[in-house]
């Protein structure tokens, strides 16, 4: 079973995101464990303190070594194959397949969440710990972007979207972006849903799907197609999808 | 004043993250509001149903046009400088120059929250939605994407970080990554804070942090730097940098 350990200074975040929607139905099936460590509890002065001013005269906050190093050997005391993430700007930028290579390569996770300044440099000559960056943005909290992994960890759990089928058709995952999605009811303030989606006319919906999939992914994000490889009906979508957008520009629409 | 409104079928988590740390500080500062409006109230029938299959027989549930539109209109009755943001892998892939090109343009902004399978694709073309992506991967709950977004635009809202300094210090900002903080104690497990830091000596402290983003942003995001202009001292303090990572290269280290 997959375990997931959180070292933070705000627990409540966690406990909300674990209460509610798809990440509590996960935990109400057992599809994992959490455990989430209030990092004040290794403190070692009367008032919780785990933090303190840098040397050199900048400013913020930094996260201590000692309550971390106390909190870490306790966690691997419980759980020895635990590896440890902290999100930070200076990681590994996180994709898609990131997500999917540590889903698979790691069962035992735990995420230490940074304080705004972050942590104490020498925790990662006296630990491992991998850096993982969500992007190139700042955070003030670590425990946001935590979530953020763990959002994106947790659905790749074999049970945890009611449909694995999801997994694959969306977006991203199949290095593309999702085709438009329409529900009812057919027509809306003068909208109608694409008559090729009530056809009922399973190929054809496929076939347009990717196409407007590809067409989406050519306008936003094009450098998700490259080094992909088209099977014969891709490529059939994948011509169509430029010959649309090509009409688009020509017609100005 | 920033006013935020949130449109979202999970509220707590929005309440759990402003009762708490810096995001609390803030709104009790009245440094900005914010407004957590629960779609389902806008449903029309007795179950607050929301969402329903998507047509064209794929899997996962779509958000309706009726409550988005209906609570659209309401958020743009009580606001109407209001702009709305879509956190969705289709959008521009957030960067640190774009949370502050957001935070200096718009000062009233709704995050529409996105279910698993997103939402009706005409509402994209009933109302103007930006759509904006936190980076090439996929997440759950556009909730938790919204918190980044918050998270990242609130840090910039001058008076919420106590020290307005670390806003340009930190990592990204600057192009560059952080150099490494250190905290007390001085020694601790065998290892030390680096001298420089503890000699007093402003200006050398200050070249060698610079020299230190420098070597960080060359090891993990050299793309930082691309189209970076120096100034003399970070010239001399880059040229070390390389020098030093070279050096490391052929000892081994």
């Amino acid at each position: 079973m997959n375990s997931y350990y959180v070292l933070t200074l705000f627990p409540e975040i966690f406990n909300t995101y674990f209460s509610i929607g798809l990440a509590k139905k996960g935990l109400d099936k057992g599809l994992f464990s959490v455990d989430i460590i209030n990092l004040r509890d290794f403190a070692k002065n009367k008032f919780k303190k785990v933090d303190d001013y840098p040397f050199g005269g900048s400013s913020g906050l930094v996260l201590q070594v000692q309550p971390i190093m106390d909190a870490i050997n306790y966690i691997e005391s419980i759980c020895p194959d635990v590896v440890f993430f902290y999100p930070s700007p200076r990681g590994e930028v996180l994709k898609q397949k990131k997500l999917f290579e540590i889903s698979k390569k790691f069962d035992k996770i735990c995420f230490l969440c940074g304080h705004y300044k972050g942590v104490d440099e020498r925790i990662f000559k006296l630990k491992e710990i991998k850096e993982i960056s969500l992007g190139d943005y700042v955070l003030n909290s670590g425990e946001i972007a935590t979530v953020v992994l763990l959002d994106g960890l947790l659905r790749l759990i074999p049970g945890f979207i009611g449909n694995e089928k999801c997994i694959m058709e969306d977006s991203i995952s199949s290095c593309l972006l999702e085709s438009p999605n329409y529900t009812k009811p057919r027509e809306i303030f003068g909208e109608a849903v694409p008559d090729i989606l009530l056809s009922g006319h399973h190929e054809n919906i496929k076939f347009w799907q990717m196409k407007e999939s590809f067409k989406k992914t050519i306008k936003s994000k094009p450098y998700l197609i490259l080094g992909r490889s088209f099977s014969k009906n891709e490529k059939a979508a994948f011509a169509q999808a430029k010959a649309e957008i090509l009409k688009e520009l020509y017609s100005g629409g």
